[in-house]
């Protein structure tokens, strides 16, 4: 359900005007008006769920279609030479707004952006470790 | 269709071994070797497509929802107090090995990643040129 006292709602829902470059009955994309590179954009579920624990299987399924049909038109039009995902949940995890969004970022050569993480070096025994948490009951 | 020749597809499939923490017809889970963070794995299909530009949308529909399921499983057991999905394609945008993969990334505070972007400031009309740009034929 829309919850109006959610800017991404009032967003995804067309009560505030946003730059559309998507919109169907369940999702609305627009650009992000502070984009990491040209046409940084945000698939938007109409419905309020605040994060990917919240989302039902079958938006996370539809968000995903959508992400890829995006990628593939997005890519072409602008001439991007990569594209990431990027899907944040948790202040953690560096998200500030907390409904369901998915970042849509088109990537060029020396676009000046880093996304990646610093790989650590864990050893094998803290790999197994974390293996023995994950698998176990 | 598995390529012999691709390190993803032989991990996926189990002809080297990995520190896997889900399986089904589809998809292994691993724990990635240069992780983020502790917990840090990938999804990998076990048929060969490079990106999201490739992979048919039911098998991107299926990551999704599989990867709802590991944040939610991975998050608990784990204790994290966030959690990033990520999927790059190409290299502008980071991808280092050319068989489709999400990451899966919990998150702690203070864990010493910085996953995001520098926001940059386009002006109006600048977005207003690339709105046309995506929604113009």
């Amino acid at each position: 359900m829309k919850d109006d006292n959610c800017i991404f709602c009032r967003l995804a829902n067309g009560d505030i005007p946003t730059r559309t470059i998507y919109e169907d009955d369940k999702f609305r994309v627009i650009l992000d008006n502070g984009p990491a590179t040209r046409g940084h954009a945000l698939i938007l579920p109409k419905e309020h769920y605040a994060n990917i624990y919240e989302i039902p299987e079958d938006v996370a399924a539809d968000a995903m279609v959508l992400a890829k049909k995006m990628a593939v038109m997005m890519t072409k039009k602008l001439g991007a030479e990569g594209f990431n995902l990027v899907q944040n949940n948790g202040a953690a995890a560096g998200q500030t707004v907390l409904h369901f969004h998915l970042h849509l970022i088109p990537r060029y050569e020396n676009d000046g952006q880093n996304i990646l993480w610093k790989p650590t070096q864990p050893s094998d025994a803290e790999l197994d470790e974390t293996l023995k948490v994950l698998t176990g009951d």
